[in-house]
């Protein structure tokens, strides 16, 4: 399913829900809550995989409302339960949970939704493997097909460029909109000194692409070490061609999470 | 044992099995059983050593039929059950779980057992080590007796070759044949900007040819990196002398197998 | 909370503590077994992620009394209890558990300690990522925010410029001083051909230095490994600003500790 | 304790054991079940820590007849259990346990028992840190003290040297012996295309010895890339003085071991 259609489907459903003579709730609820599980899940398989460790954070578009995101309040992501996912709108203020501590770096995900409609999830990494690659201008390429996306391009923010000395957190809508001006239309963007931010049109897309733009970091690493400037990489077509749903790493991922 | 004298041996009973006065099925169903039995373990095993992850297959040719073969349906190979193992003929089609969704690349599976007589199991994977070297001209050797086969030396199959750009995959009859070809009477071929496939005259041999592929394509990165040029490999009179079974190794990496 | 401001809190808790007339005991017990307690799982966390294996300890002062510490008794830090932690003064006596067995190093801690009025907990390690920066004088430079200390500096401490030939290990007070004077005002010192020291001015920041210490010098050496010369590190005054407390990491560390 | 003093201490042991009018075996039964229990342990914390994978094996000196040695019949170390224990002369030719199969490489032990007197235990890795190693000419040198005894120099067996093509394993006495000769006075020896011999005054020191030999292969290849040609290694003197027991190490190791 194209990302687009997936957006209109979603987007059509939410207009329905708000349209409809329903009795308030009742339809919508279902869908609601479903996603807010997925989100727990996604959660705990990035930690449990070893994309985000005590830091980092995932989030995912409601299903109901396309200028609304859900996103677990401040806490490590292995840790995460229904009861911490907050709605948030489009400008990161909280629309449940307001009395609990966000995520002060929320902010990429809000922008992130707001300038890029096709976006349905985004993680924020600091995911060992890209961070030196964040560090040089060697540009990330696509090794295998499971890291398709990467042929897209990674650029590379560098919050220096826009805010000078900071403490290279993405802390105010402003450093939102920077980073995802970066981001353009792509997939991922580093983050210089810090790590990455990720989207796609899923929730179980979004882990996927976390979790192998990381795994492809180190293969690249590898390849040139082994090739030095003599490393094929797929070509651009190949990487549009190979695009993955990834639903079986999400099937063996979730398989994986420590039992209560 | 050696391959040919074990082909003929599963082609004799086959053989018998099909010829003898016996109730249908009586005979052959034990047999049957146990390899599908194993072939799940070997599922298990290559999820829980990191040789496959939510992608990648094993199969193994039918015990009472050389133009039969043994496949799990699309899944991770983590949570495969004896229920998902379907029986292939040797185009691919199922003879048994005909309504499951089956591997796109089961070709991979189907054509090397048309290719190759010898050949009774046989791995598809995207074992990271390997993916930097199917990525340059550094062709794999051998490290040590762990991964004699090696030195029958490892193709390389380029995909673009053959069938211009794709989506990197092994979805036709075509696409197998000619990865058959490059594989030719080796154990192993690596796939650019893929992964790898690996056969063997047993399930047990497959699995463990497919581990230790991985494992010293990490050991032989890691020597050039040490020594440069100048790395002693196996001889490749030693490398045929030092034939493994991997037996212990099956025993280990079974014992290691989560319960559930 | 600013070090000072800490010391000076928990100095005057501990002067009221003293003075005050209270019944013995009664008042400062509560603070002090919640230390002892929070040390043992110091001790496992560290042993869980691999800052430390079998050797290395971790160190926290008294709450009650600055010139007082708790560490464990000698052992494996995966295996201590609240009973093995001893109360030391700062010439490193034991004035607990008096007949137990003290780490031989145990003046790394007792000698900080009285250098450094600031600092409240010290691990030694011997991490494994930072032990070939220790061996070359290739500097260690943060590489993003979770490194944030490093852009103080990271001395390396050189047993043999003190001592010439010894068998590495800190065992008397004098080398203690020594690496205290190495270690200077900074977060950690590398000792060469040994291991580290890193201190904080809690138990929990202590930990999270330790751990980010070891990843940082991994990630800086796969990025000197790409991008040769050509590394952007956090600037100084970035690194000062993105001072973390670590209190997520903490959190989901504790949360993976094997369930006895 | 020095390796002749526990020798010697052993000996005397064995003698009086021989020598006293005692009942058969009420004496000296309880030291042999006592060390047989020691190297299933020793079998398994090599296994579990990743020295051994399916293949390796760790073998004790008898404490109560040093021209005896105990060895697992042939399976993988991580499912030895005490009844697999079996007895040997110092020519490798099964005392108990007759019927089983044993190792083929179990010259490795017997002839190292022969010409090192000093040496009461011995393990036989394939451990990949070192496999690099014995590929090229760069000698491994002390990382630290957790490695002191490689300050004594790592010897290269090259089987070739000796006997030709072969299958790269010690199946002979004759190979066993010329494997000792290379060994010489060593803690270890590597084996080019193979692994490693480790021999030390104790079972636990042999584990330990085994252990941080590979991890120390691994600090000192990380260390060559990071200063090229200028490491600082142990001094020889260093590492004399650095001795370790290795004590908490097997206590650590014990406990990470997986409960049945």
């Amino acid at each position: 399913m194209k990302p687009r259609r997936l957006f209109g489907c979603l987007l059509a459903t939410a207009l329905l829900a708000v349209a409809a003579p329903v009795s308030p709730q009742a339809p919508v609820a279902p869908a609601r809550q479903a996603v807010i599980d997925e989100l727990v899940v996604a959660n705990h398989i990035l930690a449990n995989e070893g994309v985000v460790d005590g830091y980092g954070h995932v989030s995912v578009r409601s299903p109901v409302n396309p200028n609304r995101y859900f996103l677990a309040r401040a806490g490590a992501p292995a840790l995460v339960a229904a009861a911490d996912i907050t709605e948030y709108d489009l400008d990161s203020k909280p629309v449940t949970n307001t009395s609990a501590t966000g995520y002060t770096e929320r902010f990429i995900h809000g922008e992130i939704y707001k300038a890029r409609p096709d976006v349905m999830a985004a993680v924020h990494c600091h995911c060992l493997e890209v961070i030196p690659f964040a560090a040089t201008s060697v540009p990330l390429r696509p090794m295998y097909h499971m890291g398709y996306f990467i042929g897209e391009g990674v650029p590379v923010f560098d919050i220096r460029r826009v805010a000078s000395i900071t403490d290279m957190l993405i802390e105010t809508p402003e450093l939102g909109r920077a980073l995802a001006q970066t981001l353009g239309n792509k997939s991922a963007a580093l983050m210089r000194g810090h790590g990455a931010a990720v989207v796609a049109t899923s929730l179980h897309l979004v882990v996927g692409k976390a979790y192998y733009l990381n795994v492809n970091a180190r293969l690249q690493l590898q390849a040139m070490q082994l090739g030095g400037g003599n490393v094929t990489y797929l070509d651009p077509e190949e990487a549009k061609k190979a695009a993955q749903t990834y639903e079986r790493s999400w099937d063996f991922w979730k398989s994986r999470l420590p039992r209560n």
